[in-house]
This record gives structure tokens, C-alpha cells and sequence, in this order.
């Protein structure tokens, strides 16, 4: 979502002084990318707290800045962010999570962090809910896909399809199968959205370079919900964090220099 | 595509004996499902030709018949087909393809089956084609997707990258990540297929019960030209069958009994 026109943004910086007060402004997220207010460079990753506040952008010295996001530069596989860096660095700064470990941001875009101390070590990025998004409108398992995906005994049988090695391209077709076979026993909702985030999961466990650890959750209640339900079902235990309350920790740590 | 309401079918085919000579009409593909004619059940998978040929549907006895698709009505991943067998029976009987291999039939839904003697053995479905449509289309990648996928060297790095490991959840993200990073060293849609396509070939390639021998791709040019160079790159010798003849001489080897 675009909420601002790049030349809004000063009025409602303005606005939003003029009801808490003169204070300084931090913002992160898309306000800092070619679809926001200005374009602000990506800090390389791995990046510490430190590392990000030095990257930040004063669009005025002392009194208004924006947070760069992190970007892996890498030949093969590169990946940018912007906004979860902060969220992560709140979780970090707040004690939410432990000195290293797995954080995890579903969404249309679910973006999966490493961090260790003070720095995120790596990350990347899935397209898992703009996959099931695009499959529920435009793709011959629409109309299987109406209801809503929830924990349910279909969601876990799709989870375990996808941690028994079934693959998205192949095991996708199996929900129009079972429609041609008359057959019901799954919710289709369910079982794709099982099969697809116990994919995500998948791809993420392997890919960490942590063993074990709790996987810290930061997102919206209900897929939040189904990505908590599907680490379990992969042996791993799962917290879930409030994203705002992340990001506040994560704003704040930028803004206070503990020298 | 549906080519006719269920009512224009004893037309078309008067219209086509009036052209043709009186004849035998047999059917294949989706006049046999419940978008088409009449609904025939699927034969279950394994079947030889002869099962297959037992299991026609014939509206008027010895004058007009409707060839079953093929099920597989597993538990876990169903799966079913109309038409692709009878190209497949067609690729056995006329002997374009070896006692035993893997045929792939790449389109919206891609079918790979494998085969032995006269039997078609297995397959499975794959919705490669409808997904990158879809994100060509409907997702964040459309604008990086415009161009038409062809054999280049970013074709062969996007097969590469499937090849070595990369899932398709996180790798396609690569493509707007490399876009903002004004990164220019691929052409988007060329990579963005290769990593699909080899996807799906290596996913094949894991599931057949064969180690060697020639793949057989029955199918439309470009798109099979595509696999051609994928499965070249997983180290598979492949070859190209013109659909039509195929579809031709498996409906020729269906209406012979030679008993």
C-alpha cells in the first residue's frame, strides 16, 4: 500500500508533530524506496543496529530521518528488505528474542531473518502469500479456494505433504485432482496453504545456520497463527511477537546512541 | 479452451464424417470430463493400451466413443489427466519413444509420465505453465516479466539455479530484488522461467523410476524448447514429438485390435 504521495510527506510529519509533540522523526519501510518519499540506498547485510543507524538518511540533521533497508548483493541470489530490518532490531533491542536465532515475517512477501548479537546475519525472502493470493483469484483452484485457511486438520496434512518432500508445482495440482475425483476430504483452502507455508518453513529451517532455538514470529494474527502451527508440526517451538510493538523497539534503539 | 457445448458434439462429428468418410470417431482429452460432452470416469493408473481401450465410453455402440482419462486416486497425491495418454499410447505404438522412459508434456498444467512395454506406469501434474502466467500477469514481477522467455544465457542461469538447490518461493523473489538494485545481468522473464522450468525438470527427473534414457517432450515449439535445454542442462538427452502426431497415433492404436 502507497499511502503518501512523495510530497505529502512533509505535511504529515508536520501534522503528526503537531499532536505529540516537536520531536524528532524516524521512519522506516517503503518510504524510503523508489515508491516512497525518497530513495534511500539498501545497507549491506550482515548489518548491526550501529551499522543502520549510520546508513540512516537525515532528510533534515537531528530532525527527520529514514532508515535504509538491508540488501544481500549477492550474484546468484540477491534480496532486499525495508522495514523488517527495524522490527527485527526492536525484537533484538527488547529482549523479545534471544542472542541468536530465526525471525520470521509472514505476509505477502514473508521475509525470513538470521540474527546473531546485535546484527542481522542474513535473510531472505519468499513470495508465499502473493503465491496463494494469485492461486485463490486467477488459477483454475479458485473456486476450491473461496473459504479461509485455518489450523485444521487439512492445513497439517498439507504441512506434512510439504515436510515429506511433495513440491509446490506438482502437489498444488493434486487440490484440482481431488475436485475431478469427487473426492472430500481436505479443506482445499487449507490443505494449500498447509502446503505451501510448510514449504516456506521448510526452506527456512534448512537454510538457517541455527540447529535449534525458538522461532520468533513478527505478523498479523492469523497467518501468524498458521506459520506458528506449521514450525510445531516441524519441531520447532514458535513465539509470536506484535509487529508494532517491534517496530517501536526497533525505531526507538535507532534513535537513542547508547555510546 | 472449451471448443463446444456438450449439444454441438453429434453436429461437429456428423459434419466431420460428411467431410471425412462415415467412420468410426473416437475422442480424447476434455470432451470426457465434465467441461465437455459427457463425463467418463478416469481409468486407474497403471494401464496398457488395452485397459485403456476396454475403458471407452462409446456413446453409439462401434460408431462413436469417448477415451477415459487416467487416475491415479492416491490418498495423499491424486492426479488425473484426458488426453496426454492417448499421445502417449500414440508415442509407444508408433515407436518414437524406447520400451521404458519418461515422456513430458509441457503446457498450463505439465504432465510427465513415465511408461513400460504398453503400460503407462505413473505421472504427475505440475502447474508450471498456469504460475508463470500468473506472475507474468497478476504479480509484483508483471512489470520484469513482459518479455517472452527464450533459450539465452539467462534461461540457462535461472535452470542452473533450480538445479543447485534454489526453491521457487524465495528464488523468484530474486527477480524484483535484482530490479531494485538496478541490477541489469539477466533478462528477468528468460531467468524467472528457467527457475521453473528447472524446477520442474529436476522434480521429474528425482520422482522417475528410470536413471537414464531419452525424455520424450510432446508439445508445442517454444515451450518445449525450453524443457529441451533444461532437462540438456540436468544432463538428460531429450527429444522433440509433434503433439498432433502423437494424439493421431495413439487414437489409430486404440481403434486397431490386434489380437
Amino acid at each position: 500500500v502507497i499511502a503518501f504521495a512523495p510530497s505529502a510527506y512533509p505535511a504529515e510529519i508536520q501534522r503528526l508533530r503537531a499532536r505529540f509533540g516537536d520531536l524528532p522523526v524516524i521512519i522506516a519501510g517503503m518510504a524510503g524506496s523508489d515508491r516512497g518519499w525518497l530513495e534511500v540506498p539498501y545497507a549491506p547485510c550482515p548489518a548491526t543496529l550501529a551499522d543502520v543507524r549510520a546508513a540512516m538518511h537525515w532528510v533534515e540533521a537531528g530532525r527527520t530521518a529514514i532508515v535504509p533497508g538491508l540488501a544481500l548483493d549477492r550474484a546468484d541470489a540477491p534480496d532486499v528488505m525495508r522495514g523488517e530490518e527495524t522490527q527485527a532490531f526492536g525484537a533484538i533491542a527488547a529482549g523479545f528474542v534471544g542472542n541468536e536465532g530465526l525471525l520470521c515475517h509472514p505476509g505477502t512477501h514473508c521475509k525470513w531473518l538470521c540474527h546473531q548479537g546485535s546484527a542481522v546475519t542474513g535473510f531472505h525472502t519468499t513470495m508465499t502469500g502473493e503465491l496463494y493470493a494469485m492461486l485463490a483469484t486467477h488459477s483454475i483452484l479458485a473456486s476450491e479456494l473461496r473459504a479461509q485457511a485455518a489450523v485444521d486438520p487439512s492445513f497439517e496434512a498439507g504441512v506434512r505433504a510439504a515436510l515429506a518432500g511433495t513440491d509446490i508445482l506438482s502437489g498444488l495440482f493434486a487440490v484440482r485432482a481431488r475436485a475431478a475425483l469427487h473426492r472430500k476430504e481436505h479443506r482445499s483452502a487449507s490443505w494449500a496453504s498447509g502446503l505451501l507455508i510448510g514449504t516456506d518453513v521448510q526452506t527456512a529451517l534448512k537454510s538457517a545456520p541455527f540447529d535449534g532455538g525458538i522461532v520468533g514470529i513478527i505478523g498479523s494474527a492469523s497467518l501468524a497463527t498458521l506459520y506458528l502451527a506449521a514450525l510445531e508440526l516441524a519441531g520447532r517451538p514458535a513465539l509470536l511477537l506484535d509487529a508494532a510493538h517491534c517496530f517501536t523497539a526497533g525505531i526507538a534503539a535507532l534513535a537513542w546512541e547508547h555510546a
